[in-house]
């Protein structure tokens, strides 16, 4: 992310992702044995990229309960290769068609399509494995709460319940309203970043109370997020966001922005990002990166 | 499937695929909202056919040790979305490319390819949410086990490994053997059939001794199921199989059955279905349909 002044937030969040890097490079299926081409592409869908905001979540949620920092490592990483596993399978020519992630070509075009249909598929096994061994969290029934979250955040009343209205909306046989938009965001998109921010507080046992303030914090978060992400998509350049933009107006994607304007959008991700921080009250200063995230959400500039 | 003579396996396997179907049908996601088609084609993946074979091993490797029926059914309906998933996916244009499974048109034949990408990921994804719900075993360890078990036997070391080798072995650049053939088979198909066995061990809280026989006697079972089907996709025809049959052959893939004869291969399927019974000695005659079943694998025309 590029943000117009420096802050404490630009240095964590870079320290993060290398943290977050590093433990996928451990955990993920080493290239050996005949199969060493699935391996590679599971590597190359997910190591090497992206803001790792889903993993910073995790590690952040999990500071103000003194979670050990190995395990939210583990929950990121799980997080990041379940993210990656549903953008290889949104770029294929089936679904979006998109021929450039993170400024270099998508998986199914470096491997072919049959190799990145299987990574995308092993992706999320694999993330499933990761929290079910027993080095994520000695506690059993902490490692099947997770288990069972991020199950119910992947599936079809989450991101695949939310990548299929998206698609069902690009067909257009009915007019996007706030609302639909508003669902298939949630599903889509923000499901997952919301168990992300749910996440650290399962590893902590946290009392009820924070945990669900957490969850509505991630789900603010994760809604004024996808407006600043639309945002972008309609006024950045390639260079910035090392992605293809203009694409949603291209593709006739309906978007808060393209329904209701870029003021009005900009705004509503601001309050929605206010919203997420209100929902922190309760938690200490070890939660300060997650209000400034909050904050730095909708002023990125890629 | 279609047996030489009648036998209480018969309509013990008739009985279980029912009690499974119903189990699915309660567990799979209703065909409602706007994703609803998502839903549909879940249920048009997963519903209505299939020898239920893997639901069936779960089921019976319970019965030992006296696990409700009840978690004993929601984990067998997991591990037939699991399967049902991977068949939707090897299924694509993009893998093996089939029309026809079990009967009817594939999923992506009947319901486009996005949305049998989708159904395949929220099927994977929802198998994991039904062994991670506490519906399915009150103690979280149980369940944490099984979802342990089963992402490592779907993953980059299981059937998602296993299809990959099938897809390289495909573009046959070396040529198979015995050893690579019998590897691919393992991880493609016998990884998911050994945690079926083994499932109902993990469920019982079984001794270890005997869980390592369950899963010895699925590893075996596997091995032996899958050559037969080999030999029934050379000798028998499409009208009793219901999915189209010559198509090792016809795609040049390497089989036991190509690479020994036919002959050789039955005898080694006799050879490992009398095995995997071997294994199965310490446990008592509530052992005995699985015990029948190591003998009719291989006796089996469809």
């Amino acid at each position: 992310m590029k943000f117009d002044t420096p802050s404490p937030l630009v240095d964590a969040l870079r320290d993060a992702a290398a943290e977050i890097e590093d433990t996928l490079d451990t955990l993920l299926p080493a290239e050996e044995g005949l199969e060493a081409a699935l391996a590679s592409a599971m590597r190359y869908a997910t190591m090497g990229g992206g803001k790792r905001l889903r993993g910073f979540l995790v590690l952040e949620s999990a500071r103000p309960f003194g979670v050990a920092r190995a395990s939210a490592l583990r929950v990121a990483a799980a997080v990041e290769m379940l993210h990656a596993y549903s953008l290889v399978h949104d770029d294929l020519p089936a679904m979006d068609n998109d021929d450039l992630r993170r400024g270099k070509p998508t998986t199914h075009k470096a491997y072919g399509e049959a190799t990145a249909i299987l990574a995308g598929d092993a992706l999320q096994a694999h993330a499933f494995a990761v929290l079910a061994d027993e080095d994520t969290h000695s506690d059993s029934a902490v490692r099947v709460e997770l288990l069972r979250r991020l199950a119910i955040a992947a599936g079809p009343r989450g991101m695949c319940g939310g990548q299929m209205l998206d698609m069902l909306a690009e067909r257009g046989n009915e007019a996007p309203t706030e609302a639909s938009i508003g669902r298939l965001q949630l599903l889509k998109t923000g499901k997952l970043i919301e168990f992300a921010a749910e996440a650290g507080a399962i590893l902590g046992k946290a009392p009820a109370m924070q945990r669900h303030a957490l969850c509505a914090y991630g789900r603010d978060l994760g809604a004024a997020f996808q407006i600043a992400d639309d945002v972008l998509d309609a006024t950045a350049t390639e260079a910035e966001t090392g992605k293809r933009t203009g694409k949603d107006q291209q593709a006739g994607k309906a978007t808060l922005v393209g329904l209701l304007g870029l003021e009005r959008a900009r705004a509503q991700a601001e309050r929605l990002a206010a919203q997420a921080r209100d929902h922190l009250e309760t938690l200490s200063d070890r939660a300060d990166l997650l209000r400034m995230l909050a904050d730095y959400t909708i002023a990125r500039r890629s």
